[in-house]
This record gives structure tokens, sequence and C-alpha cells, in this order.
């Protein structure tokens, strides 16, 4: 096939299943509640059932992946096991039982004229999502998705290609056992990247939003190219941020937890700022623990002076997301300064501050715009399931539509229902 | 100066006026309702003394538009008088009297582990409002922007540009008295579409969402070109449709109010359904008080032999916005008749089941999908004001961030805070 067959051979297929996906999300919009949580435990009950399946299918990646010498960091979120298998059908399992988010009065208010209005929360419609590696993304994105009543087009990673191809298919065992029309999830079956082009820049008739999951350089290219809105999920240059008043054992602890507990998740710390009035105090003890639960520290001046063990830092360091043992550490004039540096280093993510003084945290909160603000609280709770909704698509940084964690909630949108009687509106 | 000088001073000129507002988003952010309301009513003193001058800049805009012989429907939107620019004050006292919608605790929950997450409200930062010729949208736009903490970029119509400096000058007043950053409020200050084009396509880093408000033509282009996020404001193809249920007189006053009141708004109806079924009574009725007001009939062969007076619809009047005096008129075969022809010409913003019958009209609110369903109620209540929000920059017919009304608290997003005790995440 040549190029300029196989491109219009993309763009059919894609449109194809783009009205598809349209037509399954009217009928998923009407469908109850029991249907698609029905069909979400009848796909845990397949990817139990199809385990094998799946692990055979995971295999053939993980062979790809070592022959094209993949990272182990990589390797390990492309592998399946039993234990992880089980892990997916559990998740299936725990988003059906959420609360519907479909279907809710979100408000209601009468009218002097008598008209009473109700605001209603229904399904975005066909939701795209294209992620990178992890083959239990499929699982997650789509249960989410089906969860709030919404069609889903998904994309997965080349890499994972072969697992992602059975999950799938469990998904849509689910969705036949449950009399829900199979198309409501589909997946790209190609790992040709003029699909993505495809659906970023030519689907908006079929699609309502896309949700990329993955790293910088698939963001940007979602960025680049997308004619469809975006519910983005950008870099995680989380801060801790330690006050004067931070209590020093309270600083370890939450510091080591959010840079060290898992480096590679978007909530994982990536820059420390001490203030400067209790620098002598907490950045040797802090970073001292930080070096031997073996995290590279990056400092500035003061903190190298305190700090032998510290590599200076660059200016790239502050803007950097390492997802790795690695941190940088500033000292700063206060908590103006701390906020001047993550407004001009952050991404918007999650930040936190370490302080016994109430007003400080307050001023913070005030002060700081990021979708995620705790205090004297680990970053590394930015987390769907750490909030209480179940399970997440990701953490938006955008805030337009959803910001912060992205549950089934966050996959709705809403219309008016209005009820009158007779009422015309005067001249 | 040469078109390529010319293009690059216009991408500096947009990129200082983005800088700007982004630096004024983020002291507005923190600015009290007290300033915020207190610039609005500043402003509205500043419109009501500058009045004379607002009257000079509008007959030169007049002028201008006279000799390009505009329609009497644009040169009706243009035009300004006393009443008018009395109006357009009243309007930002209004504004300024809603609830402030920033700062408020949208939900809170507490987690098992101690964390207490709220979730509140904040400003969506930089908006950009591109619109077509009514200088009234200046005011109105701004004030909603700046009740809602929003820095604010206008571009509007050239044919208002003389009008809407004058108005945007008075903003600033109310803006300076107040002492907050007078860059909250800006207005691109020229007519060259090439600013529109840099606006859409390169501003990401400044602003945080476009909301184009105007015709067919406008949209389209915002859909093409847009690299930020959009609210998006459709066309409004609103439906009425009567149930064979329904009352003849109650039909009767609610279509002529919905197609007659005002014809040139978007919620004004463009298409009556009326069941089979009861066919022979109401449509003679209906289509006879509609010809009497002026209205010109177009219906399908049904109609045309219950009104004589009708000519033949086309298949293009299904999908089309007339926006004046002519309503298409359809018989069908009940109630999923119905909402397949709105499904399948419909715009996704407003429609109305009149019907005696209770469950017809839950049936209706469940299968229509569009942002505003009304029961026995005119389509021209598809307002902000109607629906008491105060003001509204327009319906939104997108599923992404606001649907239906977007008032002061559509312009808002969210952040999360959360408190803690020292908690850390375990492994």
């Amino acid at each position: 096939m040549n190029a300029a067959t196989q491109k219009q051979s993309i763009s059919q297929m894609m449109d194809t299943i783009g009205a598809a996906a349209r037509q399954a999300a009217v009928a998923l919009a009407n469908a109850d509640s029991t249907s698609r949580d029905g069909a979400l435990l009848a796909a845990a009950d397949a990817i139990r059932n199809r385990s094998n399946e799946i692990i055979l299918a995971n295999d053939k990646d993980m062979e790809a992946a070592r022959e094209r010498n993949l990272s182990a960091a990589m390797l390990d979120r492309l592998a399946l096991d039993a234990d992880r298998i089980e892990a997916m059908a559990r998740g299936l399992t725990a988003i059906s039982q959420l609360p519907d988010p479909v279907g809710n009065v979100l408000a209601e208010w009468e009218r002097p004229n008598g008209l009473r209005i109700q605001r209603v929360s229904v399904p975005l419609g066909v939701i795209g999502i294209i992620y990178e590696s992890r083959p239990n993304v499929t699982a997650d994105a789509a249960a989410l998705c089906l969860k709030s009543g919404n069609a889903v087009i998904l994309r997965g990673g080349s890499e994972s290609f072969n697992s992602s191809r059975v999950i799938h298919q469990c998904l849509v065992d689910g969705l036949e056992s449950a009399g829900i029309n199979p198309h409501a999830i589909q997946m790209i079956p190609t790992t040709d990247r003029q699909a993505v082009g495809y659906l970023l820049s030519s689907m908006n008739e079929y699609l309502d939003v896309v949700v990329p999951r993955g790293g910088k350089s698939l963001i940007k290219r979602v960025q680049e190219e997308a004619r469809v809105p975006v519910i983005g999920h950008l870099e995680g240059i989380c801060h801790v941020y330690l006050h004067a008043s931070a209590d020093v054992e309270m600083a370890t602890e939450i510091t080591l937890n959010a840079k060290m507990r898992r480096t590679g998740i978007c909530g994982a710390a990536e820059t420390l700022l001490v203030d400067a009035a209790a620098a002598q105090q907490l950045v040797p003890t802090v970073c001292g623990a930080l070096i031997e639960a073996g995290c590279e520290v990056r400092g500035d001046d003061s903190v190298r002076s305190l700090v032998p063990a510290a590599v200076a830092a660059t200016d790239e360091d502050w803007s950097t997301e390492y997802l790795d043992a690695i941190i940088s550490v500033r000292v700063v004039d206060g908590l103006a300064a701390a906020t001047a540096h993550i407004a001009q280093y952050g991404s918007g993510h999650t930040e936190c501050i370490v302080a016994s003084n109430q007003a400080a945290a307050e001023e913070f909160f005030t002060d700081v715009d990021s979708a995620i603000l705790l205090h004297n609280a680990s970053t590394q709770f930015a987390d769907g399931g750490e909030f209480g909704m179940g399970a997440e698509i990701g953490i938006a940084t955008g805030r337009i539509h959803a910001r912060g964690p992205v549950g089934a909630e966050q996959l709705t949108s809403y219309k008016y229902v209005v009820r009158g009687s007779g009422q015309t509106r005067p001249s």
C-alpha cells in the first residue's frame, strides 16, 4: 500500500470507529446504571478467565520491548503478572461499586414566574484516550468512561499493543454480556501514528473530548495538533515547601514520602523549598534523610554549604520533572519567595506546605495556584483513589472542565431541564 | 509597513497584551469581592458620565455602517441611545450585586486517614472574548469576567470599534478607581483580523479560554484556528414540539412567543414539530396564529394540506437558523420521531415540549440531548438572566466546562485544598 492509500484507509477506519462510538454513546446515555455496572463486573470476570491469554500476549510485548532495549522502568510498567491482572479485575469491581455519576440533580431552583429549573448530570458523550505503555490503563480508563455513561476510543502505546488488545476484548465481553452496544469501548486496531493525528485533528464530529495520559512528548503533540477539546495532564513538578514553623520530624517524614515512596508518579515531589529562617535546622536533617534513602540532592549554594554531599543545581533543575530518585533543593526567603518560585517553575499540579503556623498554610492556599494544595501531608496523596473518588483517569492541570483528579464524576457534563405551566417570556 | 513587518508588530502587540493580562489575573485572583464590585459600580458611573462621548463615538460607527450599507438589523444592534447606555450601566450594577462566585467551598469531605479535602472555586485566569457588532457586549462580557476574578482580552467587531473603545475606557476608569490593575480588562486596539488569528493560534501561554460570540462564520473560524480551549456557542436551531396531549391554547401561545417575541436571538424557535395524532387540531390554529403575526410558515406536505398559506419546506430548512420571522413546520409520528428529528437537525441548544402528559415530558427530557429542555414554557427563556444568573456571556452548546447559559459562576474553575496533620502515603 502506498502512503496516500494508507492515509486514506486510516481516515476511513477512524471515521467508522468515530461514527460507531457516537451511536454507542447515544444508547449508553440511556442505559441504566445496573447494566453499566453489570458490564464492569462481567468484564472483571472475563479478565480473570482470560488471564493466561493476557499473560501470553504480554510476553510477546515484553519480548519486543527487550529487543528494543527499553529501560527497566518501562519494562516494569509494561509487565503483567497474576497479581497485576487480579488488581485490574478488582479495579473494575471497585468502579462498579461507585455511585452513579449520571442523572443526578446537581442544583435546582424555582424562578418567580414559577419555572422550576434543574441542572442534571449527563455523560460527556465520546471520549478519546491516548496513553502510553501501561496496559492496565486500558481497563481503568475504559471502566471510568463506561461508569460515567461515555463511549470511549482507546489508543494505547504501541509497546503494550498485544496486552491491551486482549484486555480490550475482555471489556467488550463485559459489554456484550450486559446487552450494551460493544462499540461503547473501542480500541484503535493499529499502532500507526497517523491514527493519532487523525483522532486529534479531524474527529470533532465524533469526539467530545480527548484525554492524553503520558509523557512530555505526547502532551506536546496533543497541544500542537488537537482540534478537539482536551482535558490536559501536564507534568507534575510538585513542590514541598518547609515553612520556618515546620516541625523537623514531620518535615522529614513528609519530604521523604513525597519524594521517595514512588518516584515515577506525577505526584512525586521534585523540588524542596526551605525557609531561610529555619534552614540551619531543616536542611541537614531532611536532606540527610533523603540521601540516606538513596536520593540525589541538587542544591543551591546555601544548601551545599549545609549539605556537603549535595551537587550543584542548575537553573534547569528547577523546571525538571525527574520521575527518579533526584530532588532539587533551594533555600527561599519566606513564604512569598516560595510562592514566587512555584509560580515561575511549577506545573500547576500539586504543592505542599509543612508548617505549624496555620495562618501561613492559609496564605499558601490562597497565593499558590495549583490544582492540589496540601498542608502537612505528602504530595503523593495527589490521586483520585486517595481523594475517595474510587479511581482516576489522571490529574488534570488545565483549568477548563476538570481540575485535579479526574474520576467518573469529572467525565460528565450537565443539561438543564425546565418545568413550566405555559409560561411565555414578556417582551 | 509591509505585510511581514505588520504581522510581526501584531504578534508583539498581542504578546504584550497577553503578558499584561496574565499579570493582572494573578493580582485579580487575590482581589477581594469588595474591590471587584467597587470597580463595577465605578464603571457604571463612568458610563453615565461619559454618555455623550459614547454617543459621539457611536455616531461615527453608525455613519460608517450606513456607508457600508449594513442591514437594518445590523444597524439596530449597533445603535446606542440614552436608554441603551443607561441599561448598560444598570447591567454593571446588577452584576456587582450578584453573589461572589470565587472562593466558595463547592464540596468538602474527610478521608479515613484524617485528611480534610475542600474543593474551592477560583477564577479561570485570562479569558479572550471575540464578539461581533453589539457594543454593549463590551460592558456585559467584561463585567462578568471581572466579577468572577478573571482578566479579559476583548476583541469586538470592527463595526462597533469606536463605541467599544469608549465603553472600554469607562471600564478601565472603574478598575483604576478601585485600585485594580487596569490590564484586567484590555481591548485589542486594532480591527486587523490577523490579531484574531494570533489570539486563537499563538496565545496558549496567556489565555485560559476563548469565548466566541457571534454568527456562523465567526464560530467556524474559531473552530478551525483555535489552539486554546473554547467555550463554544453554536447556532440555536431550537425546536418546539407539540405532543398529541398538548393544550391547543397553550401550544399556540408558547409557539408564538418562542418564535416571534424576538426573532433575532439564539433561543428563538426555528422549527415546529407537531404530533400527527393531533395535527388536525393543532396545525391550523398554531400556524394560523403565526401567519397572522407576520411569520412565514414553511411546511411539509401534511402541514401544507392543512395550511394553504404555507410554502413548501426543503430539506435545508430543517437545519437553518433563520433568526427571522420564518418557521419550518413538520408533522411527526409521535415523540420518538420528534426526538430523532431533533437529534438529526438540532444544534444542541434549546428545545421545548408542550404536553399535558407528564410522562411524555419526562421521556423528552431523557431522550433529547440539548443544553436546555423545557416543558410547557417558551424557548425564549433560554437566557442567563431568565435563569436567575444575573447576566450571561452567551449560551454554551459544547459539553466541556460550561453548558447552557454562561454566567459568572461558569467562568470559574476550582482547586483542592487538603488539610493534614503529618499524613504520609503508605507504600
